[in-house]
């Protein structure tokens, strides 16, 4: 039952390391797991450098490549990174050779996934990226396995870790978002450009490879719209805890009768919700399925330990024989997606507006939504706080009923150019679960 | 890619009819995952029932003896249950003849699982179960899979939804025990006789399976205590909220040094950990491993759909060509447990002591706790409500720092030879997390 699988890793960072050190000190469990993994090839940029792991009688290769196109390599294992470059000739290398690859690379997969599903069902090899999304929480094996028979509605996913820990201590300690995120980066939750993480980019390729699962259709990072977390205030933070909800960077996916709605962006969240509720640098994700009905992953979704852990339960697979295709679909099953735009998309929305001192505004406000058929289902007027720079003095915050983000927008144009308004009014959408 | 794979089922009661509704209605599905499955002999009791679905075509077998033995069929898909019995042999003589099994049947697992697992690796098929626990919810997939390069040091699970929703409504609307299983049977979340669920055997047989898996050894149903919910009354889910706990059935299996310790039991935990805020009749998994961290899976526990979804998710897999070890080692890998009594085990615990109308109560519990070493970390004594037959008039609740079962066991026996206890002291543990 055990067949032996002879491991090439290219790249040797942090989680490259950590599979070494899996390797070496998790053989006990590895054995008994049916798993026969012998690393007999590495590559990296620095031979010289001591990453405290012993890799006597392995072979160091000076480039990817080489490693990819090994004989002696079964499987290829690529945590370089990079959505094109070395890291992508080399996975093509192995593919076109039969050989299997796990990898970690999202932005990799979330661009030339298909086509690398196509080259690794054409040569009857594996592809697999467990550690792709979500670090060490098997919410690839959850969708891809576990709701095989069933039908995906919908993915809500919080993909990225260090916006929720940002969001969360915004939340909990009444910090602005630039000292939560001089906190993130003092901890090591972000790095020192934080903006592929805040940015929503990070989210956004882990939600493009899991839709792909999901919904059997192509989908590519880029394709639908990405909106950070840069833009989120404290105030924004506190008017929506006192309005009842939580903000969080939501990744959604969601099927509808006219094709897939794909977003990424900050929202609002009832504040009961276990989205809400799903705070610190854990990710966590739902799928609503049928007739499945609605699963929830949570666990660490980045670092050495839990992504290495994913690599590592990959390589199990391969030795344990898995097989099957790359995501719920052959690659020549994968249907072309038709993407809904999510202007159209009724929703609640959260309005924030800066005043002037002029009076008038909460009924000018009320007006302009109302002329645009906009009913107000809740509203405050925090008292005033000791301004920053920059700050306006006097804010409304409000919860509009369902509308559709091109309508709010065309109120908010309309409320910028009036008097009593201090720049434009901010839009965050509120995600509802039924 | 693409292999027929011919599917058997025995026992075509709720479950079994959503597994045909489920290969006849998302065939399209089931095509585009890579699976042919043709479902081609059935068997139960009653041919004549009308069960809404068409067997048009597919070979009817007297007994599932005669289907497990087909030469016509690859897949043996056992939904008859029992631990033993008609079910057992005849997944017996499907694995003698080097079929493949998929079941639901988590008695039989918990009892025979080991013995099973070693018939199937014999014959190199597979026996799938993701049925058998946690329903829907692919936890059997989550630690046999995602966390198999891992060591598992606890699992804790709300593993019976009856038993979750029932606590679920006591807190929230303050009901008992009766009236909550009543409702409960009303919703069809119990049965008529609740016994197994109430009585903590379902969650017990879900956990040996789990602990199974994630410690390597053979762990069978019975050979760990198992408490159920029976004597939770409205008084102590009142007092344990008032004390800043939620009282839940856990299912928990923990690694220490000398083995493992497995116990159910119903459990105070603390309001603000995602186990106390699991509420309704969901299922809610807990896996800490090391390095992955700590995972958590949840959704619907039970229920046609979601059992349906999970056992056709396995034949997937089968038509996919899954393969590797029952567990998450090869049977003849399998430990003996040790098994370590949970009473040795420190923790701390919530006394409930009913009082005649003695004074000085509060003194001799204390007095008597001191004696014992035991020290009281907060106490209530609640206002004497309208009281119910049998219900004492007044009562003490009480949060002990750490102690074990059998000193706090020795020191509620004293408590109820004093004048002023009503009854015996009822005592329920404390399950704290990091």
């Amino acid at each position: 039952m055990m067949k032996e699988v002879r491991v090439g890793i290219a790249g040797l960072g942090v989680v490259g390391t950590g599979v070494v050190e899996l390797l070496v000190n998790n053989n006990d469990r590895l054995r008994r797991a049916g798993a026969a993994l012998r690393l007999v090839g590495v590559s990296a940029r620095d031979r010289g450098k001591d990453r405290g792991v012993s890799l006597d009688g392995v072979c160091w290769f000076d480039s990817p490549e080489e490693l990819a196109g090994s004989d002696d390599i079964d499987v290829f294992v690529e945590l370089m990174g990079g959505a094109s470059g070395p890291a992508y000739e080399a996975v093509q290398t192995a593919l076109r050779q039969g050989k299997h690859v796990v990898t970690a690379n999202k932005a990799m997969l979330a661009e030339h996934g298909a086509g690398l599903a196509a080259m690794a069902e054409h040569k009857g090899s594996s592809l697999l990226y467990e550690a792709a999304v979500a670090g060490g929480i098997p919410v690839i094996r959850g969708v891809r396995e576990g709701a095989s028979a069933c039908r995906v509605d919908r993915l809500v996913g919080l993909l990225n870790g260090t916006c929720n820990y940002m969001l969360t201590k915004m939340t909990s300690s009444g910090w602005g978002y630039d000292e939560a995120l001089r906190e993130a980066q003092s901890l090591g939750y972000a790095e020192a450009d934080p903006s592929f993480d805040v940015g929503g980019a990070d989210a956004a390729q882990k939600l493009a490879i899991l839709s792909t699962i999901a919904f059997d259709a192509g989908i590519r990072y880029g394709s639908f719209p990405v909106e950070g977390i840069e833009k989120v205030t404290a105030e924004d933070i506190a008017g929506a805890s006192k309005l009842g909800f939580r903000i969080k960077l939501l990744a959604v996916a969601q099927r509808s009768e006219d094709g897939c709605e794909l977003r990424v962006h900050p929202a609002l969240v009832k504040e009961d919700h276990p989205v809400a509720k799903a705070d610190g640098a854990d990710n966590f994700v739902i799928v609503e399925t049928d007739p499945l009905g609605r699963l929830t992953f949570s666990g660490p979704g980045a670092g050495k330990g839990p992504t290495a852990a994913a690599v590592v339960a990959d390589l199990v697979a391969l030795s344990r024989g898995v097989s099957g295709p790359v995501y719920n679909a052959l690659s020549t099953d994968l249907q072309e997606a038709t993407l809904v735009s999510p202007d159209k998309k009724a929703s609640r929305f959260y309005l924030r507006v800066g005043l002037k001192d002029v009076p008038g505004a909460i009924a000018g406000i009320s007006e302009t939504l109302a002329q645009k058929s906009i009913s107000i289902d809740s509203l405050i007027q925090p008292s005033v706080s000791a301004s920053g720079e920059g700050r306006p003095d006097a804010m409304v915050m409000l919860v509009t009923h369902e509308t559709t983000m091109a309508e709010i927008r065309a109120a908010a144009d309309e409320i910028r150019q009036k008097a009593f308004a201090l720049g434009a009014p901010s839009i965050i959408r509120i995600e509802d679960f039924d």
